[in-house]
């Protein structure tokens, strides 16, 4: 009889964090593919393009000038999906259990990563990413004093809808805790109330100790493949330290996470050696404006960042969630395991770039 | 002081079959494209392409032949991403709360809609869509003798990872029932408890009155862009009479369906004038093969398709689920009232074929 081996045989694994489950189907990454090849996502751009809306002193869609920036630049989306000011929807006594309608209010911003119209996040230097940590931080404090929810993101390539190849990123705010956040809300606080400790830090804590799905690790910070990944090459980063929020961490912290990005987003580039398409975000915990909260409601609570890229064999080559994953399930073609030897065999250092 | 007004401003919805919420921008439609335009997916094609391997005749990569099927032919995947005989993990005693990991057996078949590698399903003739209905009708029946879980689903076009443009769609069963369903087994059962009656039929029954998220109607079937749709043009096809699974329905209902289903793919196609891609697939009750149930326990299910298209300008500009969907919740640029009425206001016939 033969025996079950996790690179040969179906299987599926449960994700912690969300309750979902992925299909893995890792002998199904041998079929060949005859399906849509995308434009390979790489070519050489100019330092400052006259036609981009994010360059510096350039001219935007709304009429407004950006400013001669230097570093990070944040201004407000001209196309916002959220807005401060909406008026309400009248509220319903009991909802209609099949027509219900809530109010959404919030705020959409652009983050510039750079002034460099040519260069991706791995291709900044420390200082550079650095300085979009803090920015970040410091849009989350801001951000959060407001409202309940801050979704820091970043959607990278054609591929993953982004419509500038300019390196940015967005941050929207909600009052209310959207849909995945909230799911992760509801299991780190289960999973504290029957353990005694934070779900993230026993993952940390496991993974380290295993090795065979990290790609990245330093001091603070570790960057695994979950164990549930759903996208090929999909990567979890991961505080090796309590922090529930991006502003607190420390200047170490900060610094040693620049490096930690730098050194994952580069080991994308170098998988298919071009600009790995991702979307990525940091889920930190919820903030209590609006409805008063006891102090340590968040206190189950971890930081962490979900990379999200759509590659599967190569630059041009992607998985499709459709189909069955839309109506049914997740399904991968290769284990968690197999991506992240896959990551950690290239180098550290972006192709492009040999020197820091 | 403004009022709300749903056509402008930002509201969430909730979605009673799965309890996800999407946030409805619909001002955001104004803004302007700049990124990724996909190749139109329309070209005219061979009648039968001597290098497709679902054509008659041809071989397939695994060797075998295809026989000279003239009506839908169904054959095994060759690279099935579940198998019937995959030898299963050792059964934990309690499961690992980090590392859940469960067997995943199956089938995986590929359903041929027609010979006629040119055409597509609103472009067949209405007893060819009535075959196409029979045959997910016999493999629902097939399949759920051994599995809990069939689901019949179609990926059309090359951005919804379709491998071959010939007309085929895909039946995978499992031992166990999926994410998605799963959830909808949960809320139409709660729905049940609660209001005494089906979820669906309540749905079909108001949607029909009020008739404003209607695309297609006739004596048995009504599509319609359901209230909480994410897709732009999601829809979703329900039965205005009882009915679990497809193998149920009468004679008279396939040709119904065959009627609503050929109408439906048509005002797709006509509304950017393209092969318009999409993911489609059944929901019929899982069935109760392995573990016994009581002969009432899947009463609370109505049948019905969900259709994800991806597209939301034009034949080349889609919808990106990315950065603050995958990591927040599902967002929309239009109203599902708008959407419905673009689809009501083109043609009931296809545009490439203007006689039934
Ligand atoms: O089975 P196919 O057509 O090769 O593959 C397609 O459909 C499957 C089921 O939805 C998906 O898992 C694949 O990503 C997609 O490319
Ligand atoms: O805001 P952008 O970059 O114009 O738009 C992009 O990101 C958004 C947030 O993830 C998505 O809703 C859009 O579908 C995508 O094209």
């Amino acid at each position: 009889m033969t025996t079950f081996d996790p690179t040969e045989h179906p299987h599926r694994r449960r994700n912690p964090l969300t309750g979902r489950w992925v299909l893995v189907s890792p002998h199904r990454a041998k079929r060949p593919w005859q399906g849509a090849q995308e434009a390979a996502p790489d070519s050489p751009r100019l330092t400052h393009d006259p036609a981009c809306y994010l360059c510096a002193g350039n001219l935007r869609v709304n009429g407004e000038r950006n400013p001669d920036y230097r570093g990070p630049y944040v201004f407000d989306n001209d196309f916002a999906a959220l807005t401060a000011d909406t008026p309400a929807p009248a509220a319903d006594a009991a909802p209609d259990p099949l027509y219900d309608l809530q109010p959404a209010r919030g705020i959409s911003r652009v983050i510039c990563f750079s002034p460099d119209h040519a260069r991706t996040l791995p291709e900044l230097s420390l200082a550079e990413v650095r300085a979009v940590v803090d920015t970040w931080a410091t849009q989350c404090e801001d951000l959060g004093r407001h409202w309940r929810w801050v979704q820091v993101f970043e959607n990278k390539g054609e591929m993953m809808g982004c419509s500038n190849p300019h390196p940015h990123g967005q941050v929207w705010a909600s009052g209310h805790v959207p849909d995945e956040p909230a799911a992760e809300d509801a299991s780190q606080a289960t999973y504290v109330a029957q353990h005694g400790r934070s779900m993230l830090l026993d993952l940390a804590d496991r993974e380290l100790a295993s090795g065979e799905r990290v790609v990245v690790a330093n001091a603070d910070w570790l960057a695994i493949v979950p164990w549930w990944a759903t996208w090929p090459f999909e990567t979890l980063l991961l505080p090796r330290f309590a922090v529930q929020r991006l502003p607190q961490l420390t200047a170490t912290q900060r610094d040693s996470l620049a490096a930690a990005l730098r050194e994952l987003t580069a080991r994308y580039d170098n998988l298919f050696q071009c600009a790995f398409p991702y979307s990525m975000g940091w889920h930190g915990a919820p903030f209590s404006s609006g409805p008063v909260e006891p102090p340590d409601s968040t206190a189950h609570w971890q930081l962490h960042a979900h990379f999200y890229p759509p590659l599967l064999r190569s630059a041009t080559v992607r998985k499709f969630m459709v189909g069955f994953e839309m109506l049914a399930q997740a399904q991968r073609d290769l284990t968690p395991e197999q991506a992240a030897a896959r990551l950690r065999a290239v180098p550290a250092q972006h192709y492009r770039h040999s020197a820091t």
